[in-house]
């Protein structure tokens, strides 16, 4: 979409899993949790209410998905759904499947060490059992 | 509403500030970070998918609403939104104001030692900055 630009880090870190009407999915090359990152389509975002509200609407129902298709294809405990930003500052979403005895358990994922990437294998499997399970 | 009961934990450590559509809106009493909580007042939520869509396009506008006007009141960098729930299963929003040089920056907010209670007078001066910006 017009004016839209993949932040370098986001880049970096993710492999690309869809693109949905407001959203670039991508998963968060980490074997440590199932984890994928929203990123609305849209320049010059940073905060929620940077979005309009047709866009918010959309947005909620696209992490909502997320967060269902998740928690049903891990048999995750709990979702973890955060809009943090501190360090990257282009709007995006982690949709986090967490359980209990993961590497930051019961804390948050952000900021705990490295990632553990994905090995090619192993990527790709997971990613054909997220487009078997998303639109 | 029929059937919500707030998380004894969330009434714990937080202060009520008022009942929205959808939401209580709870102030954190901990001085280190303006931190709203956004309780929707459903019985049994766990998760946002667990939310019909109506109350999902009401509860992101109420997101939106406390993000922005946190973000005027204290002019904060960035606003912080997660929606965890590993400790307090009761589906809960945490929108935090963030600054450089704040306690965790720039890592997240939660499980970074204790809260740093208000003052009463403090407290109450907040609550009425408040109450004069949200509906």
């Amino acid at each position: 979409m017009t004016g839209f630009a993949l932040h370098p880090r986001l880049a970096a870190d993710t492999v690309f899993v869809a693109d949905w009407a407001l959203s670039r999915v991508l998963l968060m090359n980490d074997t440590r949790y199932p984890w994928l990152v929203l990123v609305p389509q849209r320049p010059h975002l940073v905060e929620l209410h940077d979005l309009n509200a047709a866009d918010r609407a959309t947005l909620i129902e696209e992490i909502s998905l997320a967060s269902r298709t998740l928690k049903t294809i891990t048999g995750a405990a709990k979702i973890n759904v955060g809009a943090l930003g501190n360090l990257v500052a282009q709007l995006h979403v982690h949709v986090v499947a967490r359980k209990p005895g993961d590497h930051a358990w019961p804390k948050p994922v952000w900021g705990r060490g490295s990632p553990n990437p994905y090995a090619p294998a192993a990527r790709e499997a997971f990613l054909n059992e997220l487009a078997r399970s998303l639109p």
